[in-house]
């Protein structure tokens, strides 16, 4: 069986939200980069609403196991080490991570003991005092303090950046499997060669042409099946070269 | 003046979109990030409407700018650069970028030409025709294929990506201020002078103690005025304990 990954123990705590929607935005979020633990504190909404299973749109089982509970101080009682996330900068004191550094603080605690990070009212963020019961405050940088981000999207910045974070290089990059140079090389010679063989005789200043489509080709990040199909370009050319003399017997011969 | 930044050469592009909300909501997402040229291609639903206005939230200039055009090829055409988002990865064999890969490969583009990201229907993503439009596809990595990330949430997540590329590392982390070691040290000769003033003698084992507040102290991350505060602590304790004696006098003395 798989070791449950880290992930699951990064729970996701919403401060009075007042908004259905961003409640059921954030469970889509959360599940989507595989998180799945949601803690909302004294809701100001109706968290189960039409709107919010709508907005969760397939994350309803982390909607439905939602726990509800009165005061911060009850959502944080188990963890090991919390996150406010706030808009002001150097709020209350507390150093500040931006999500990526925060995501990798987290991960390592979340190995073994549940971390949180919280995010307060739509209207007003969190207070002071809910800041200060944080173990640090995060933000998320932004070219621009208003618009903020909705609380969704700031969910959904942390949710990202967690999973990111969880990925090994490998799995977070795709891989463009790049033919080597070695595997190129046939290619402008083929072209060459085809050229020859459509001119019906030595190209002048071969060299020159083919240097040419290099710069073209150089520039171009080629995968081996790119270079598949350009030789099999250049082959269908060069059929058309050999059957040529011989559509034009058929053609005087019809 | 300062150089335009690249991110305003980045345009989004969203086909047909069906969701006002949506459209509001990605105009919020980019605006907070920097961004803020919209492009809407054939729109499938009242782009302006007073939820698309709603959502969008302080980012209505972006919304009252956007460009409408009926075709994707209309909103690519001056573009240098184009990226396919799509869920289905290595769809119409395109090579795929992850978000990250995708803004580090945009935005040196974009300092002089524009580039764009193009998303589709939030029923149905892009066509095959859409997507082969473009000079690369990207999708966001994922812990799920269902629920898929929403299209305002997708193009929050591009934004970020974009605006967090667009940063300096300096710009992008927050430096917590940390004290050195040798302004540390002091606090433990401070500490060790105020238990033996509090103790009224030297302390037994006085380097035990003061190792294991070393050891709580060596795993915080302290920044200076941290260590301040400490000292202000220990010295309130100071003065404590040399008041201590005339305390009693006074008290004997009433």
């Amino acid at each position: 069986m798989d070791r449950p990954s880290p992930l699951s123990r990064v729970r996701i705590v919403l401060v009075s939200p007042e908004t259905p929607a961003n409640v059921g935005a954030a469970a889509r979020a959360m599940k989507t980069m595989g998180l799945s633990r949601l803690v909302v504190v004294a809701p100001a909404c109706d968290v189960h609403s039409a709107e919010a299973v709508r907005l969760a749109h397939n994350a309803e089982d982390v909607l439905a196991n939602l726990e509800i509970v009165p005061t911060l101080d009850a959502a944080l009682a188990d963890v090991a080490f919390s996150a406010a996330t706030t808009n002001r900068v150097r709020r209350a004191g507390l150093p500040f991570d931006a999500p990526e550094q925060l995501a990798t603080r987290l991960l390592p605690i979340a190995e073994k003991q549940s971390v949180a990070i919280v995010f307060g009212r739509e209207s007003s963020g969190l207070t002071t005092e809910e800041v200060v019961r944080c173990s640090v405050a995060s933000t998320i940088p932004s070219a621009t303090t208003v618009p903020a981000l909705n609380l969704a999207q700031a969910v959904m910045v942390y949710c990202y950046a967690l999973y990111q974070a969880s990925l090994t290089t490998a799995e977070r990059e795709y891989e463009w499997s790049l033919a080597e140079q070695g595997e190129v090389e046939p290619l402008y010679r083929h072209l060459a060669s085809t050229l020859e063989r459509l001119e019906g005789r030595p190209a002048v200043s071969m060299d020159l042409w083919i240097d040419k489509f290099r710069r073209i080709l150089a520039r171009v990040p080629l995968e081996r099946r790119d270079v598949a199909l350009l030789h099999k370009f250049l082959s269908i050319a060069d059929r058309a070269a050999v059957r040529r003399p011989s559509t034009a017997d058929e053609r005087s011969g019809s």
